[in-house]
């Protein structure tokens, strides 16, 4: 009888082409596809929370997986891992109820933003951050960020392309901390988020950073509903998917 | 009339056979002589504080290059960086007196070494450490680890293959941190090292750690001056040449 796979799953996104499986260079999906699918004889699709862009990172992005096979979790999970390249790794794997649905399941996500504020470029870690290297206003950005917490029309801060029922999305946690000097870390938690959300977010705060808009302006940007409003998309190199919530 | 200068150098070893220019594949320092002569019309040679082995990191490296050109340090550093790709930086540049030799000038080094100690793989930063999924006796590698502090006859800790005139080093200190849970971080610092010797050490800690031998062993192998004696050879990923002291 099949049984349903509920996949944790951690990878460096740097040299993908996203989660989703596309005609045109390798994906997240189509990596771990192609192993389960020499362990479990027979097609394996897999269905994760949601797509990452490319070069975005996960900690814990979640996807579930329908196999005809008697393999316990913890078997599947090494055999995946022992043919996997060393940049995409399943750090958990459990059996879950057929009702299991990794995007429609799911209650709430975080994701964490990473820059690294210096005046010259450091090489260790690059893929992993936003460089930036002019002075950034950290409380200006702490202020702008508060204005996004709650439940809010996030249309302004959502890039075309992705389909989706409406706009409305409740933000549980947004805050920056800045564990050492030069690192300023942002994390975000909501029930869901539009295509690129987070970096247009990120984008538009640094811009605030940077002193080009006032802390005061995202709820006139908020209001605005149009992308153009705001900010620009930060670069995807900073962006980790941290954990989904069911 | 020609200026010294000194060169204080980051750069991600993951891409690179090394520092040292040979005649397959790329160095670190053909990527540097590269940039300074399209800057510096004219034959550059960069002459590092000492190698560093293929896949090996540097947060402070230091080289010295003469070059006959007027432009401030600033102003170099500035034009090299443009020049470079992104996994080398050059954080700092001044100019120094004609005597002034990276190599011979130095009076200790110090490098890091960092393990990530969990049983699973992490795809994050996995260019930065070794990752070994057994549990390690921390205590036990911190023990084995005092032996080398000191002035000691480090054969035992060198690999074969670079000319020195004898193998008396003088470990000032050695020791293991332990920053998170799963996080390893061994720093060394001496009066100059052997070839692998920081690797070798680390290798040879490891197995301490895992219970292969015990703390109390390491004067033994020190005084066999004999490689075999010792452990294996830690992987370059996890080793960064951080900084050199004149």
């Amino acid at each position: 009888m099949p049984q349903n796979y509920k996949l944790t799953i951690a990878y460096d996104g740097s040299a993908y082409h996203g989660w989703q499986i596309q005609p045109h260079g390798p994906t997240i999906q189509g990596a771990i596809e192609k192993a389960l699918e020499s362990i479990v004889p027979q097609k394996c699709r897999l269905t994760a929370s949601g797509r990452t862009d490319a070069g975005v990172h996960a900690l814990g992005q979640v996807a579930h997986v329908v196999a005809d096979t008697r393999l316990s979790a913890a078997r599947l999970l090494q055999a995946v891992n022992s043919l996997l390249p060393s940049d995409i790794a399943i750090i958990d794997c459990e059996t879950v109820s057929a009702e299991f649905h990794a995007r429609f399941s799911a209650h709430k996500k975080r994701y964490r933003y990473r820059v690294l504020n210096q005046p010259y470029p450091n090489p260790i870690g690059r893929q992993y951050v936003w460089q930036i290297f002019q002075p950034l206003d950290f409380e200006a950005m702490r202020a702008a960020t508060e204005y996004f917490v709650g439940e809010h029309d996030f249309k302004t801060f959502e890039s075309s392309g992705s389909p989706r029922s409406h706009t409305i999305r409740q933000v549980f946690t947004a805050n920056w901390d800045q564990p050492r000097k030069k690192h300023l870390v942002f994390e975000i938690e909501a029930n869901g988020f539009l295509k690129q959300m987070v970096r247009n977010i990120v984008g538009t705060v640094v811009d605030v950073g940077k002193g080009r808009f006032q802390p005061e302006t995202i709820p006139h940007m908020l209001a605005a509903k149009d992308r153009t409003a705001a900010g620009p998309t930060a670069p995807a190199t900073g962006l980790f998917l941290v954990a989904v919530t069911y």
